[in-house]
């Protein structure tokens, strides 16, 4: 981890799986957590907020989980001001190589309401919680929640509290995306310039995008002097979300003649951990959203290009190899062999073994039977099919739907449930209600469905269209995917993939140990 | 119109029809521009480009048709530096009650390259087409093109220029979204500070958000001096699109004690025209989208809010209200009454007259059959279906669909075409592919496919699906849309309204009159 010494470099600090997470429907499941946070590491990011352990059983397990197995990166939990919280996140962190803790407390009027202390009382509290938190763990962070609406008067005395108690890292939050650049930059400037000690330690900047200007405030406040920027992938998080993450890094990078600060993140992963956290979230990116979006460079608007561009600086600053977008859509067709299709994958960051291979070639047959030709994002469907043939307890073979104007719709369902084919017809509400009561008959279950997504993967009425199911039982929550030409085949794919995912949640949980009894916003 | 004096009043400048509609993929019809404008002028925008005159007949008609219709917007259109395209804008625009040219040329290193002039001769050509557009019109606004890449001499150079020559307004694009605020407001202030002339004149700022920063970037022009804001709905436009017109709108409101200007735009507007450009545009709003994402606001979350927030401004900085949301998402059933609904459509925004109200009770009611809990979603979905039962050429009266695992999937399609019933059974690559072949083989056309999107409506198998359908024949677009419980049947009547409004286009315009032969890109 760079020091604060170093001063052109500014820290990421990445809370897709905590502030991102936590976003109303954008819950992920303990894989998908491992997996993200595997990405984060992998990409440099200088330090990860795994989630808020003393949440529940399922946030505990998947913050020690990451931790284990961190690499490079920092790994943080998130703590109330409270001793248990304190104790349960330094549990689940401390086996990272380098563990912190990140203790908060909100500081404004409106939240010290909340708990109803006056400003003594909370300042007793956040000595007492700062203290507790460096005598288990050397690197301290925290923060005064809804800092930018805070008096200034309190900020300084309680920002001067955690730092003699030991916080090595100040975080300012603009919790509600309040802020505005120049108020931005003047708010941690005047706490260096003023607070005892500012100088020993890092000042964070935690903003979100509720007035749309959360990259242009955590720059500001770099320009300010802070030298850690809290973000998210694809700006993930509550209400318009937080700062993007991919929008601070490529900023630094384009305008450093103006902005001379560097990041440790390689941004040619940008791409990949971007559409995997839009995938696992169910968060999709819009068409226009900065860096990341489908049509965020010129030359990927494709056909309606104009020719006469010779030169693309013309209208682009930035080229999109920067961020892991292959230069080319290579299109495969029927005839592409094994090898052709080894490369492409390879390309496009999927590397697999001969077995692997082998399954995906087949598959990659089928589809190119029915769909002229394969496009990159079609691939990348393709490999992202959850399904695990060797140790799926339920499998489709069969499926027949009726559907149209006069219902009810029928599906006719056959499904090899534990090695024995089972045959229903159900009906419903449309195809995917009739083929999803079908597979409920087969295999009775209680889960919720939480959301249910189609997307096409390319244009045109021959698509692939990937489907995305969330469901719940018991506090359990897992996603299923699937991708096929035909919709309610792969709807029916993708619902089946979440209950076999179900199904290997409940044999390693009990019952309701992922269920939050507790948010960061019940404060006592 | 505010004049230059009122020096708290910014002006709003809205381009969704122009620099939002060229971005590829999001062309509009000539109704929906139509309508667009009439929202933006009824919600008090200043200025509205409508379009750019001479890139088509289709641009013209609309541009003028615009114009002609206007109440309180200035109308303006798009030209270039040169005398047939500035003619061409004044013939479009000179019929509202407040018209104006907007002419532009690129003035960066690498745009003066593209007609390959000197310095001096595009000086030159700059005052001429200035001159001439000022000796049509009174109101004139000049931009040089990617002016935030222009040496500072030049700029201020060609804007003392284009003042000299009568221009009223002086935008200065930042076309590739590469500024960042304090420049911003430096590069503003400095040209009013120092470019003679520059007292008389409004000056805009036109930014992109390609780094994520075009709010930021355009709040900081104005606080540089800068009277006019321009940007579309949504951020609608190429790459990562323009400035977000409620995101400008609604931080100065929010911040008025910082940012001490003010618009004319009624916000509680905002969230009806939002949806309406995520429709007619086919790009979609994120759900974290500041201001219009489905997730901007807390009490939006739903079911997962937490019981304990007693005071909704811990974590809201803004009513929903504020922006036209209303405030309960009360649930109609089957048992719901015609008076009922007609209050509920008036909330929403809807004035139907009793024949349109008997219309659309009867497909309330059908949907309530279906579908247990009717919300406000569905029957703003409901309000938007594009059928018109009496001039319509072709009708579905049955559908018959069979999907499945084990293809070609079949699709038994009766229409009504002219009259008389006429039935096919087609196949295809999936159930939406089959469907729109049956339609094809009984109403054989050229038309290509554009685009397709589903979008559920609300949460559920049973929820209603949205689909939109873009089609293009001979350079001539037009958008359908359709919903139903079931995905097929709202795909296929999409496309059979889409090829309804391509039968009306036939013989309104001449082939190829659409067809943009022309982008502003084009310079010679």
């Amino acid at each position: 981890m760079t020091q604060a010494t170093d001063k052109d470099r500014v820290l990421i600090f990445d809370t897709t799986l905590r502030d991102g997470e936590q976003s109303p429907g954008a819950t992920m499941t303990h894989a998908e957590k491992l997996e993200i946070a595997g990405l984060l590491d992998e990409m440099g990011v200088d330090i990860i907020e795994a989630g808020f352990p003393i949440a529940s059983e399922g946030d505990f397990k998947a913050v020690s989980e990451i931790a284990q197995n961190s690499k490079n990166s920092v790994i943080c939990g998130l703590a109330r001001a409270q001793f248990p919280d304190i104790d349960r996140c330094w549990e689940a962190v401390k086996n990272a190589a380098q563990p912190r803790i990140h203790t908060f407390i909100g500081t404004s009027p409106l939240h010290r309401a909340i708990p109803n202390l006056t400003q003594d009382q909370m300042a007793e509290r956040i000595h007492e919680t700062v203290t507790h938190a460096r005598n288990l763990c050397d690197n301290v962070q925290w923060s005064p929640m809804d800092a930018t609406r805070t008096e200034w008067d309190y900020l300084a005395r309680v920002v001067e509290i955690a730092i003699k108690a030991g916080a090595t890292t100040i975080n300012i939050p603009d919790t509600v995306g309040y802020t505005a650049p120049a108020e931005s930059a003047d708010l941690i400037k005047r706490l260096i310039a003023e607070v005892p000690g500012a100088e020993d330690v890092v000042f964070a900047t935690h903003c979100h995008n509720d007035l749309g200007m959360a990259t242009a405030n955590s720059l500001a406040a770099v320009a300010g002097g802070a030298r850690q920027i809290e973000c998210t992938i694809n700006g993930l998080g509550e209400r318009a979300g937080n700062t993007a993450l991919e929008e601070v890094v490529m900023a630094l990078r384009v305008r450093h003649d103006i902005m001379p600060w560097t990041t440790g993140v390689d941004t040619t992963k940008i791409m990949n951990i971007s559409r995997r956290v839009a995938t696992v979230s169910g968060f999709p990116v819009q068409f226009n959203k900065a860096i990341v979006g489908k049509n965020a460079f010129a030359h990927e608007s494709g056909i309606h290009q104009d020719g006469m561009l010779k030169n693309v600086e013309t209208f682009e600053i930035m080229r999109p190899a920067d961020v892991g977008l292959t230069e080319s859509n290579l299109v495969m067709g029927k005839h592409s062999g094994r090898a052709a299709l080894r490369d492409k994958l390879k390309n496009l960051g999927f590397e697999v073994g001969d077995n692997q291979l082998k399954d995906v070639f087949v598959r990659f047959k089928e589809l190119a039977d029915r769909k002229k030709e394969v496009y990159d994002e079609d691939l990348i469907a393709l490999m992202r099919v959850g399904e695990d043939p060797e140790n799926d307890r339920l499998k489709i073979t069969d499926l027949k739907v009726v559907c149209g104007m006069h219902g009810p719709q029928t599906a006719e369902l056959t499904m090899i449930i534990d090695g024995a084919p089972q045959s229903t017809t159900q009906f419903g509400d449309g195809p995917v209600d009739a083929t999803f009561n079908a597979v409920k008959a087969l295999f009775p279950h209680s889960a919720r469905l939480q959301l249910y997504q189609v997307h096409a993967v390319t244009e045109g009425t021959d698509a692939q269209a990937t489907v995305s199911v969330r469901m719940e039982e018991d506090g359990r929550v897992v996603t299923g995917q699937s991708a096929d030409t035909d919709t309610v085949v792969a709807s029916a794919k993708a619902y089946v993939n979440a209950l076999n995912r179900l199904i290997v949640r409940r044999e390693k949980s009990a019952p309701g140990e992922d269920k939050r009894e507790i948010s960061y916003k019940d404060v006592s």
